[in-house]
């Protein structure tokens, strides 16, 4: 987001609530603010107020241009404009004069929004309009940016949402982004074409007295996608340009859930409310409904939220032209401009109704949770590489960040704390036994130790007498450890600095060796397995005493979802040149300004399990894997028709999931969300088990495990989006791979659409994407 | 294509029709030929023999094996193998033995066709038996490579086509071509699933007693596509590899030409005909219908045309093994196998019926003709960079190529003819009158003067008296041309070395100027406009004279059609790395494997017009135009609205167009075909006009200029192939863009498809591609 710094909404001074902003637009506006006006704007209390760029002189111009070169046309005898397209030179609009424009460099220019002129027709079916649109269009750009606008505001495409007609615009917002190369463009869209609502402008169709293109809407169903299927063009053509924004123009009446979430998803910059959105309430003042309200707080908890403009809700023209001005210097200094806003200032003008009420609304907004203090907020749609959890060690701090989620600990403590009190209950012998009743709990990975505390505490709480081990591999947590140990612990703990993997299993005084009953790991990742927790627990568990012993975690599941996130698509193409592998690598990322394609339908729920991994896994299976492991001469018998290179030691930690999603509402998808959940312990209680669990499922995270924050989503991109149109079904197929030295996943997603009660056709398919050049390393 | 050189149809021993290269499959074979069955099966006609890669003990080791870890999951207590998958190993399928193969290194091995072992399912959704077949599959294609073979046949996806069936399936190939990584992999596909069949081999899945996947075929409605829409999965997710062909079963019944021409378009590596496609002639012989004869010689028109492999058609299995073996040792050496050969070879075996049969069939195709003599063949799909024709001089070799289109040249006389009979008949005053009436003719960019000579032949032919100049920039054709004057043309021409846009006019002796009655160019490329004919003439046609001068041409029309061309893709694709342009280059090039994906329908013609140039253009513009070139000053009124760096002044040789194909079958499409087609002359005769054409449609070339042969088509590729479902249509925005300085072209595909009679969807977009990198300089 651009804009001066002094109004960004990025800059430090954040409240406890989002903030707004809140800028004035006329649309019968057709000078540049005097200096005088604009200060009077602002003592409305607007924060900021738009300007256009050129005037009704330089408007009737073009009108004559355009009557001119007619005319030339019915002298050489050519007068049906679109039969004589061949070979005739459209006219040159001629360049701006000073009588054009009131618009123009000013210390304030960049608090001014530049609204481009909503007259043209850059589709207009008659060349000659199209053409003369174009330049229209792009001189205005070129001058707003020479005069030090940021941001220009462009009317979007009009009714006619024909291919041809969209095609036409999105062109020229290309072009325009290569013409004035600085400055971003954010094209004026409806959020859906309310009937008998549209925005009305004069255009250059109606200024010739010609009828305007597109028939009346009121014939046709009301389809309220088309607006978004136009910006999605647009946006496409443009290549998902970082300078190409939203101004979303908000509806009299609220459209339904999924295309408010729709848009949520896209690079808003502004939304725009016109005056008859509003209500008069009791007293007589404006005032939105509560759908209007819910719909603007929403959007408000983006990290980059939207700003406002209040369109036609004065101060207007009218007002404004009857306000002493100032000044007669049309570009004064900073000093004199600066004269002039302090005798501006009286006397002071009321602050405009709709502003009180907006400041109002501001108010009203739920306060900023937790998860949405500045340093959390911050990690909105923030692409984080993944962890290599066997070969980096962490530094003090990130351990410290991990282990700030009491929920997540409160959950292993309560499973610990289950496992203790059945294996009490059922009288079952531990790993020492008999020489020993003292249960053997070992913690792997035991990094600054919260999962030791944890331990001992459910050992507390349960009167559970237990021998505790704790086995870490950095050996700078070590260190830690040790001191831990001596400091709270009152050396309790027998701590061990090795690779998990490589550990020896704990021994008694006299050098016995014995298994462990509750072996206690924290090695999941967003999408449960990814960061090798299968791979470290294969190489542990030969340890845990059967048939008795227990893995904390007992289980995990990967979970999936497609997912619109055009703002990381176009964050993940600018990355590409700098790091060919950004597509193909599954990113840790918070991700917030996101559409979901699926819907809950019966039997395809919007998250889908991939697949599952359970621990201990059987005996003989693990014993097979130890000898495998611990004897190389076993290979000569094995084949190579594993993946290459492998001897498919790994192989049953490899897993492949299809997956269908049910989309009854066309759309796009830019990659799949990955989620995961774990049942940390599950009791035998009558009628079932008891599941203690942890969940970063956005529909399950409140009921297992609420306010967790120490797990973000993982997102697997697609290089291209992928288009699908309504009653669409989506099929993923994931596979996880490894290699003996390297876990990896792969990913294609397929579009499918009913076009009869019995017919499916696919309608698109994604490349095979493989993160095996950013493999995890086991 | 591969294999060895002397079987190679590429080497230059090619004949006055296609050589069928027969090749013979017996599916009941499990062991590799001995030499001598070798030499028996060659000396019965066959020109080579393919050999399973693997025996019976191989495969029944392999079931051993499966059957053995069920039992071993028994005893853990887990019969079911879907629900058990988790975290269990698969069992590894040990490494190959001497009993298990007798295929291996031999002097002939690049000349056995490798085939994989049939009874391996891929996509089997038992995860044991997939995962057992995958590792069957990658150990046979990395012991056929270590042996030397240049190419395996592996059998396609089975009769269930579900998404994650194939998905499985070419997940696997594409492991496949990275685990054997010199290899061709050829995937076996038949044409379509024909009812009650299809090639029932044994699998694992029936090897155990286990019903296949599959239902019955015979309950659904047939479609002739799954097939294809299979292999087009399979290439995609291999990105379409290089090393990755078809081979295609012929079935018994042709299916309709449409799916002919889709498999035309792919990479053939084989043709496979089944013992049951043969019918019995009077005789008792095998033959094939007229269908299939028609079907194998469309194909073998390809330049790498496939090789057929007939299957189960003797000699088989019996007969070979009752051969005496000459041979005990494995590994002949060179000398030892040539004495065994040489032995084997009496008594000379009888040639079999059906190759005796398949090389009448070869010797009833037609001769090919002057386009498929060798030198023409090989520029089938060979892609050639579009001139630069302003900024670079011809070579004497090049002009001689264009010269030797006999067929252009006589279409241009005729045109001429008709222009000084229709001058003549009409009265027109010429340029110099009243003081000369001599036909004031000029041919610019004259060359080496091939329109010279036929200007003046239509003069003599005509008894129009003329006065003829020859403009040319390129200094050396400009000598050749004052040769070609003393010589040919006794000194008649005026010739004049200039840039045909700098040319000052005709002068008469006494240095007035004047103008040109009839001005004869040839600049028209493959797309009409791609080498600045337009600008070229727009810089000289201010020498026309008005109101009666002409230019032949007198107009040129672009047209366009969405095309699939799989191999030229995967060509394109190839060059990236070297060529970052190459998607967004049109290219030149003498379409001959492809698919039209555009139907003829109502109103919507397969090849469509994207627009017309006429010249000369309208006086008064003219006028402007030279007005503007001749003087900058002008400029300063002028806007800067056109594209960026632009002032517009070629703006109207910009063109646009928005086409609609319509597509009822599904496929895939890799670009637009652009041809063009020109009126030489339009003569107004009693009841309309005579025009003398000449055109490059495919479905005009035969009426307008048969055999002609100056133009190739050219290609505009689409970065992402474009997926479209049946009832589909494909719209096409293309523009011809230009700066003053460059002209290039940008093209967008989008796919819409009917799912209901009155709702139109858009399905998918290509990237909006611009040949602005690789422009034609003005």
């Amino acid at each position: 987001m651009s804009s001066d710094g002094y109004l960004d909404p990025e800059s430090d001074s954040y409240d406890s609530r989002p903030q707004f902003y809140i800028g004035q637009h006329d649309t019968a506006r057709s000078e540049t603010l005097t200096d005088a006006q604009y200060t009077h704007v602002l003592n409305s209390g607007f924060d900021f107020v738009t300007t256009p760029i050129t005037n009704h002189h330089f408007r009737q111009r073009v009108v004559e241009l355009y009557k001119s070169h007619l005319q030339d046309r019915e002298q050489w005898g050519l007068s049906d404009v679109a039969k004589t397209n061949l070979s005739l030179p459209g006219p040159v609009v001629p360049t701006l004069t000073d009588e054009d424009t009131s618009y123009g460099p000013s210390s304030y220019v960049g608090s001014l929004i530049a609204y481009s002129s909503p007259w043209i027709d850059l589709c207009s079916p008659d060349p000659i309009i199209s053409s003369i649109s174009r330049q229209v269009l792009n001189m205005e750009l070129v001058y707003a940016s020479f005069c030090g606008a940021r941001s220009v505001i462009i009317p979007g495409p009009r009714e006619d949402e024909s291919s041809s007609a969209v095609m036409q615009y999105s062109r020229c917002i290309q072009e325009a982004l290569q013409a004035a190369n600085r400055i971003n463009i954010i094209v004026h869209m409806p959020m859906y074409r309310e009937p008998g609502l549209e925005e009305k402008a004069a255009t250059l169709s109606s200024l010739l007295g010609k009828a305007n293109g597109a028939g009346s809407s009121a014939e046709k169903e009301i389809d309220i996608f088309t607006t978004w299927d136009s910006w999605h063009t647009v946006r496409s053509v443009c290549n998902y340009s970082a300078r190409l924004f939203v101004a979303l123009r908000i509806p009299k009446r609220i459209p339904e859930k999924n295309l408010q979430e729709r848009w949520f998803a896209e690079p808003l910059h502004y939304l725009t409310l016109g005056d008859h959105i509003f209500q008069q309430n009791a007293a007589g003042r404006p005032s939105l409904s509560r759908h209007h309200q819910d719909l603007i707080a929403r959007y408000m908890r983006l990290k980059h939220y939207p700003w406002l403009i209040l369109s036609d809700v004065g101060p207007g023209i009218e007002a404004l032209d009857n306000l002493p001005d100032p000044m007669a210097i049309e570009f004064p200094s900073l000093a004199e401009a600066s004269k002039a806003l302090k005798e501006s200032r009286k006397p002071m003008p009321t602050r405009n109704n709709y502003v009180a009420y907006m400041k109002h609304v501001e108010r009203q907004q739920p306060p900023y949770s937790a998860m949405e203090t500045p340093p959390l907020r911050s990690f909105q749609d923030w692409l984080q590489s993944p962890l290599q959890p066997l070969a980096d060690n962490l530094e003090s701090a990130t351990y410290e960040v991990f282990e700030g989620d009491p929920v997540k600990y409160n959950q292993y403590e309560h499973a610990i704390a289950n496992a203790m009190i059945e294996w009490k209950g059922l009288n079952k012998p531990t790993a020492q036994s008999p020489e020993n009743s003292d249960l053997v709990v070992a913690v792997a990975g035991a990094g600054r130790g919260p999962l030791v505390t944890r331990v001992i505490r459910a050992a507390e709480s349960t009167g559970t007498s237990i021998q505790l081990w704790a086995v870490e591999k950095n050996q700078n947590a070590y260190v830690y450890l040790l001191r831990q140990n001596n400091l709270i612990w009152n050396n309790r703990v027998t701590i061990v600095k090795t690779d998990m993997r490589g550990w020896a299993g704990p021994t008694s005084p006299s050098g016995q060796p014995y298994k462990v009953d509750i072996l206690v790991t924290e090695l999941l990742g967003s999408f449960g397995d990814n960061e090798l927790s299968p791979e470290c627990l294969d190489g542990i568990q030969r340890h845990i005493s059967r048939p008795h012993g227990i893995s904390i975690p007992h289980s995990y599941t990967a979970h999936l979802t497609p997912i619109a996130t055009p703002r990381l698509f176009a964050d993940i193409a600018s990355r590409v040149v700098a790091d060919p592998n950004a597509f193909e690598t599954p990113w840790v990322t918070r991700l917030f300004a996101l559409d979901f394609a699926a819907q809950k339908a019966p039997g395809h729920p919007r998250f889908q399990q991939a697949w599952e991994f359970a621990h201990p896994v059987e005996i003989s299976r693990a014993d097979q894997f130890a000898e495998r492991h611990g004897n190389a001469v076993k290979f000569h018998t094995v084949g190579g028709g594993s993946i290459s290179g492998s001897s498919g030691v790994n192989d049953h930690n490899a897993r492949h999931c299809h997956l269908t999603f049910v989309c009854p509402t066309r759309g796009v998808i830019h990659g799949l969300a990955g989620y995961f959940e774990s049942v940390l312990y599950a009791s035998q209680v009558q009628g079932g088990t008891e599941k203690v669990e942890i969940s970063i499922l956005p529909d399950q995270i409140d009921r297992k495990s609420k306010d967790m924050i120490s797990w973000f989503p993982i997102f697997f991109p697609l290089k291209q989006p992928l288009l699908f149109p309504p009653d669409s079904e989506i099929e993923v197929s994931m596979w996880r791979q490894t290699d003996d030295t390297k876990v990896w996943y792969e990913w294609i997603v397929e579009a499918y659409a009913w076009v009869g009660p019995k017919t499916r056709v696919k309608v698109g398919q994604s490349e095979m994407h493989s993160s095996r050049k950013v493999a995890c390393l086991m």
